[in-house]
């Protein structure tokens, strides 16, 4: 039953195509649309089905599937249909901040439709992989009802009834990622200055890095207990990069991803923190609390 | 045999007492010796000769290892005892900068002292088990011929004559790591926001950073290519960060992280590279080449 449930997809840029084609393989009947024409040709030769108009994809369809370039490009494409919508289920994959999840939330709810709003943890080419993960918040029942079909694309994991929580993890992680491969650059950019490789020095960052992931949760079990002054933790004054940030211009190369690192940690020791542990250089960028 | 050769280690801070601990334990002859009296007594305790004086210390040893603050104490230490060091090994696991280690490394030569520097990828309650490394650059006659007695802090790596490069491998994983923590952090504050709990995040974090550090190696490989336009690659434009940190000001909290990221990519940007692959910061901290 579950599987025969009609779904549009709106959208068909590289990643709306590719959650379009895991729906078709998987015998879901798609219905697509896009605004420029031409998008949907192979998809529709593979077995979708064309919409000629956003509304006629949306009436065919008990689940609607966004996949555009942004919020605004979102509220342009469903806000002529919120009537057509009223009773069926919108997962919206668009990237958002979690405040625009938010408001296009209560947009749906205030129009009588079940929102989802979701953050793919992946690039086109691995949707419906292993390694393909969807992120999840907003409408639990729609989550639940309808899992099935978007574990066609990856892991689905549901955060909650926060809308924004999907969009959060999402950017937090991907935040995480960007900020960790500009260490790796620095990284790479410094054994250079001896002739070693960078693809030699990934193989090594890639085993260490990962092993230094085991610290995280012990900093944020530090974190969350507010006591940045519990034994056994690194201090900040230790943890002073002078010493790093020297070596490094003495190499003769930018200590930019470094130097970041550094001013967190002096604003810390400026405030008078210099034995508190290490993890207190989250203190440097979240809100007061 | 090898088992038997003679060690003195001088220096017995937290590091130091780790290092003389672990050869005490393997039945290695250790004689231990720290500036300030009162350090080698449990170390005495446990089957260990203290020494009254360095040179004493070092006049009972064939190998020599070095664990003291930096790279100035190094030489306020061994300078005097450098007729006494001749024909035998120093094994400097002092923290010190590439170019402060080659100094130390052609001072020994200069001495006719056979040096080994090293760098230590533990702190002193890792010393010895399984998780713990320590890396080697210099003289390899030396490092080949004591290897069995390295063993006993952990996996022992030589990196070539070079004896700068077990400071340079050292620091760059360093700094790797610190920068990745700051993206954890990060990402910690964004969840936060949400009420989402920094062990939470930690425990994703964990797991996500741990697979995207899969992608270094092609990010090695395109920089010793040289060639930023193969394909495949995320574009410098589209890896813009700009929508990501509004989202963060959005929230109310710090960027500094991402931040600086934007900055590096910014800076290819600014130079015209928009579809260049994402790997191309590296150009951004990297010396011209
Ligand atoms: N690609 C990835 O790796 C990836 C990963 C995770 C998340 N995402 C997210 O997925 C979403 C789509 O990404 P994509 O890679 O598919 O982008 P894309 O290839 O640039 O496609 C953008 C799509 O949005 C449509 N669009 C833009 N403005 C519109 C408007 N005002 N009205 C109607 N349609 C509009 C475009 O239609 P036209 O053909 O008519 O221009 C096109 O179908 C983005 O929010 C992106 O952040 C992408
Ligand atoms: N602890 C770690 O987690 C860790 C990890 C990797 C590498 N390391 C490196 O290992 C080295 C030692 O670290 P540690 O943690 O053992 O430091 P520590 O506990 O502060 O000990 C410093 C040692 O250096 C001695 N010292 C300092 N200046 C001296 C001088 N001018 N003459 C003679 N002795 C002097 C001190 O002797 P007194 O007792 O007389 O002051 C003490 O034995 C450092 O280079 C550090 O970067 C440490």
């Amino acid at each position: 039953m579950s599987t025969a449930t009609p779904v549009a997809v709106l959208g068909l840029g590289e990643m709306g195509r590719a959650l379009a084609a895991a729906l078709v393989k998987a015998d879901v009947p798609t219905t697509v649309w896009n605004r420029t024409p031409g998008k949907a040709d192979e998809l529709i030769a593979s077995g979708a089905t064309g919409a000629a108009s956003a509304e006629d994809a949306v009436t065919a369809a008990e689940v609607v599937v966004v996949c555009l370039f942004d919020h605004a490009s979102v509220h342009e494409v469903l806000d002529p249909l919120a009537q057509r919508l009223r009773g069926r289920a919108v997962v919206n994959l668009t990237t958002t901040s979690p405040e625009q999840a938010r408001e296009l939330g209560r947009w749906a709810a205030a129009e009588g439709i079940g929102y989802l709003d979701g953050g793919i943890m992946a690039v086109p080419a691995m949707i419906g992989t292993a390694g393909s993960e969807v992120f999840y918040s907003g409408d639990e029942h729609v989550f639940q009802r309808h899992k099935e079909i978007f574990d066609h694309w990856g892991t689905s994991t549901y955060f909650g009834e926060d809308t924004g929580l999907a969009s959060l993890y999402d950017l937090a992680l991907l935040a995480a990622m960007y900020v960790m491969f500009a260490g790796y650059m620095q990284g790479a950019a410094m054994v250079r200055t001896a002739g070693i490789s960078a693809s030699a020095f990934a193989a090594r960052a890639q085993s260490w890095l990962t092993a230094m992931t085991g610290g995280l949760a012990g900093f944020g079990a530090v974190i969350d207990g507010g006591d940045y002054t519990v034994p056994g933790q690194q201090s900040l004054a230790f943890s002073d990069l002078t010493k790093m940030l020297d070596a490094v211009a003495e190499l003769g190369i930018g200590g930019q991803p470094l130097a970041m690192v550094q001013e967190l940690i002096r604003k810390q020791r400026d405030a008078g923190y210099d034995e508190h542990g290490f993890a207190r250089i989250y203190e440097s960028i979240a809100a007061p609390r």
